[in-house]
């Protein structure tokens, strides 16, 4: 949902499957089973397992395996395949595949469930797109410190962005993006990586949050001990509903500019972040998507799907920025948006409602696994 | 909805108001009844018809009865109390009143009606505020045109502001809002008044179309013949879901920054056009409110109350600044927001279907009554 979506502009839909039936792909035979062998042998891509071919035609991707471009891009079509298959395991729906093109360069592979059993909406996007920035990219991207040039600069993106609505107001909204950008300004290549996962539950389970936080947790403590405490405030402070003083869910972990210790090793934290989605929320599913509710649930879980639309529609950046872009293409920036939502007016949660425990959490975000930063405060 | 917003910020709910029970207004004794007579021979102000005792002080209001802050707000509690009165009529079920302070200055009076058997959710809301303005609003103003001193500027805003969702989909939204603005800079007061009404239907009836902006052109022809034509354009301009490349709906007039000919006549026009939304959208109401729907037509509107969420998040000014003001009172701001609504992805209604005519129209304003300017364009 986040950045990306800037560059969604400009698109043709050029593919359009409903069914798993992918370009004969199988030609590529076998990989290697191990670490990010994606390449056959002979330098060939296995592509079976994606929901479509590349956005980039194959043969430039065997050209540079070892670019970051390249590798991005085989990750987040892999990222995309493994998500959407672990989904529709829970459930009895399939994802419609939309691959499309940006005729500026590049394009996307949007993959959407909706009016499942288990999942009311759910979007799983990969876009890679080049071309040229925007001025008003530029200008954002200065704003966060980067030192570029003026004018029209070149640019690279790729990224996976999904936001999972499930029909039970047990289960909790999950949203996570993952993304690789490089601009060329002057004779120098800039490169950097953002990204994130968090958490919307409608009910507070603190058994949920603690698993989730400590999955995401786990896959930062393998890179980085001083990243989890890191991102987790920056979540909090990202996905912040300012005008309601709420923060759309229980967090997660968010970052953005990450350039050191190097290219690889940024490529492999953010893998595992991506890798670490699965295990962090498919329990939760499992957990509770038979949960028993009534009417009262569904109407709490639809207003707060409508705070969800403020917070997109509202602040979040990549929706911004890609809806004021001419051409943008909407229905996959949008793809975010639940399927149903509500406005009522002055709603109150009663006193010492299950409500009201969620809405107090959102105001006052908690440290949900303990780190070395916050021993004292972790579920007080 | 529009500019005033901005200044509900830093409210305090002082007066809860669940039936009309007005403060002890009755005592002002009867009035003229012709023109803008609202005050008694004694100079003293008729209140028992208004939703609520107004936010000037009484005394003040008194004093000064010929100044235009209060000419403004008692106009507006007028017209406030007229359409809450019209829309009950039609309904089974009664506005909540809330009466609000600011910290700051001033306040406003929101009425809401929810849940009723003919109106899902309509709102109309009165703001009475004073203060200085912001940087971000002075700023807003210069890009407009306006020539304001640096720094912090006193300012006074009075303003009527609704939206009116009602249950059956062959009943359209309306949005009406007038507003009246004072910024000192300097020795100099500057004025203005902005405002406009206009129409959202789900399914395309012409013949509402017609009479909602014949109603409006009547009003505008009697302060000048090229408001019509001017205004309506400006409306199909500003009601723009710019990323979708579709109009909010059929338009209606918007207009800002009017100062001439003089501030009574412009006080007049307002008034006129304020005076018509009752005429122009009640007969609609009347007219289709009991007419048979099934389940097809309640989900499209649903879908096209999603784009008028899309449309008042992301793009509409007064929403937008609004919000993005610490402590702005959002359940005033956001009471524009249906109580229901939907994001399908890449929904495209059947070709030839009533859906898709309104598409059509959506797309490419129509000219609805024949002007000076337009002979050869109307319903062509």
């Amino acid at each position: 949902m986040v950045v990306l979506s800037l560059f969604v502009r400009g698109c043709t839909l050029i593919y359009v499957q409903n069914k798993r039936n992918l370009l004969k792909c199988s030609k590529y035979g076998t990989v290697f089973t191990t670490g990010l062998a994606l390449f056959t042998t002979k330098n060939e891509l296995n592509t079976k397992n994606f929901m479509a071919v590349p956005i980039t035609p194959l043969d430039r991707l065997a050209q540079r395996p070892d670019d970051m471009k390249t590798k991005m891009e085989v990750i987040i079509m892999e990222i995309q395949s493994e998500v959407c298959k672990a989904l529709e395991k829970e459930d009895t729906v399939s994802f419609k595949v939309d691959r499309w093109e940006r005729q500026e360069g590049g394009g996307g592979i949007t993959c959407v469930l909706q009016n499942g059993k288990v999942f009311e909406k759910a979007g799983v996007n990969i876009s890679v797109v080049q071309g040229e920035l925007p001025p008003s990219a530029v200008a954002q991207m200065r704003s966060r410190g980067k030192k570029l040039e003026d004018g029209k600069l070149p640019f690279f993106a790729a990224g996976i962005s999904a936001v999972i609505h499930p029909v039970n107001p047990m289960v909790p909204t999950i949203h996570f993006n993952y993304r690789y950008f490089e601009v060329q300004s002057g004779n120098e290549t800039q490169w950097w990586f953002g990204g994130g996962t968090d958490l919307t539950p409608y009910y507070l389970n603190v058994a949920d949050c603690i698993h989730f936080h400590s999955t995401l947790k786990e896959a930062c403590d393998k890179h980085d001990k001083s990243y989890y405490p890191k991102f987790k405030k920056w979540c909090d402070d990202y996905f912040h509903v300012v005008h309601r003083g709420e923060r759309r869910g229980v967090g997660g972990i968010f970052f953005d500019d990450l350039d050191t210790p190097s290219k690889e090793e940024c490529l492999n934290f953010v893998t595992d972040c991506a890798k670490a989605v699965i295990p962090s929320y498919i329990p939760l599913v499992k957990r509770h998507k038979m949960a028993n509710y009534t009417k009262v649930e569904r109407e709490w879980q639809l207003l707060r799907r409508g705070r969800y639309v403020e917070f997109n529609l509202i602040y979040d950046r990549g929706t911004k920025f890609g809806l004021y872009t001419p051409g943008a293409r909407y229905e996959s920036i949008l793809m975010s948006l639940p399927l149903y939502a509500k406005w009522e007016y002055m709603n109150q949660p009663p006193k010492d409602s299950p409500e009201e425990a969620l809405l107090e959490v959102l105001r006052n975000p908690r440290e949900w696994v303990e780190t070395d930063m916050n021993k004292k405060q972790v579920l007080q």
